[in-house]
């Protein structure tokens, strides 16, 4: 299964050293000796989580219908226009970003209104790929791959205090 | 708009009276009083709201195009068969149920678990039509008007109560 | 931290196996061969994330603190009473619900509604303490560890026709 | 009730017209002849709902408690260092913004990680009052505030293009 949000997310561009790239930029001033070695791990782990899949495949196929033009009005202007009122690519990032909790939902909005590296990419109006959801999606997945190393550092800190002081 | 809501329903077989009576059923033992009219009212503002449209029309979109075959596996074999751990169709339901606060998700959760009514019949999977998004959706409208009608039953009492003080 | 949440969990009354037999009841139609030792390993992993203790932690300090008078009006009264258009204990519980994605949202909505067995001991407003948060969290505790059971009871059945087919 | 929010707001020394001053500086972009006065009537009527006072006075309990000395440890530390593991303040938050809709999810997490204006003043650790709910609560607050006039600004606009071509 893994494999499938892999395969979807490169045929629409994104590769997960990507995605890395963003939970470094994240995650780097609250982690000084973070390797993008150990982003990437993490957006792996995000990526395999069958509600992440599921979440990924439901949006990507959204995107390339409304390329292949098979979605009616009015659905099909608010999808490729990517509507600034129409929420649902919102909600469906946020089923990925609740997988490690409400702590991602900073980091989930930062994202998709700073739009950095790949994602302003991803949300150039002027490509003829539709993006609608695979923007939030990015954000999402960095999002969450962030606040899992976050709460890693964190469990690793308490293990090593736990263990000096016995 | 709010045609389209209505219109998108109808054609998947729903009509907003059948939702209103569900509605009554989860208000009536809490405010005895209550109407099918009254209910049918909070549906049509439940109806009416922009993120409840959109909500609507993806889910039904994504019904469709699963029917007319039109999604690739793996998805499509979920969306046929309504797999149950497959949650995008809950997330999307959410969207509408938050619209009225978090006092809405019991009652979402204990119509998508018992499934009255006309809910059952939209989840029935002999049917040919597929309402993997639908039966939630419905869920949600009618969740999401009883929470309106809880709170306007208590602010009706809090402006009595006001008045009768001074 | 997980002591924290058993034990702060066990000062209001609340044993995990309780909990356990909870989920036993959801997933048993689901899965014949479950056990409740099954059932009672999924709970101590719900317990043991930050997420979870922290709803714990928080919602049990606020039904404390209001059994001792120290949270102000009209909250006090809120909270006292239960009200239910209050929905900030459905909100906490939510962030519980989420960690294993939004196929829980029905279970924690019916359990809510419904009330079995330990839940509507809680629920029971002649009770001396206040419960108002605590409900919630049991209902949410049991409707993650259901979905965690059936997201890996999934995962088995995958890994078993992968061996089987190469 | 709605007095009891904008009292307890300002008695954590915020005023409604300084939210209005963050919804302007996030709506002005989109909408160039937006004035200060229309955002702080948004911001009015984003206080006066119930859920949005609900999250207002419980998160202010928690954090006039925490100073108080009334919480327990180690909920007491987290909340009085404002945790960044700790992620019930964002959900508490959620439930105000998802009142117009999972569009304002951007702009609360953007509110959140770059605290402008008075948000900053409120995370400002060095301050000896708890802040720890409270900052979110008003990112919150402007947020919803900001998506309720994107909605009315795009109804207007409807409204408008109906009235011309009938």
């Amino acid at each position: 299964m893994k494999e499938l949000a892999v395969k979807t997310l490169l045929e629409r561009g994104i590769t997960l050293p990507e995605i890395a790239e963003i939970v470094l930029d994240l995650q780097k001033p609250y982690i000084p000796h973070l390797t993008v070695e150990e982003c990437l791990l993490s957006v792996e782990r995000i990526v395999e989580k069958r509600e992440v899949i599921n979440a990924i495949i439901t949006g990507v196929a959204l995107d390339k219908l409304t390329e292949q033009g098979h979605i009616e009005e009015p659905l099909n202007t608010i999808l490729k226009t990517d509507d600034g009122l129409y929420g649902i690519d919102e909600i469906l990032a946020l089923s990925i970003v609740n997988i490690y909790g409400t702590i991602g939902l900073t980091n989930f909005g930062y994202l998709d209104k700073t739009k950095p590296g790949i994602i302003a990419e991803l949300n150039n109006k002027s490509n003829t790929q539709v993006n609608t959801f695979l923007d939030d999606i990015v954000c999402a997945i960095a999002a969450a791959s962030a606040s899992r190393i976050a709460h890693r550092d964190r469990d690793l800190a308490e293990a090593k205090e736990l263990s000096q002081s016995s």
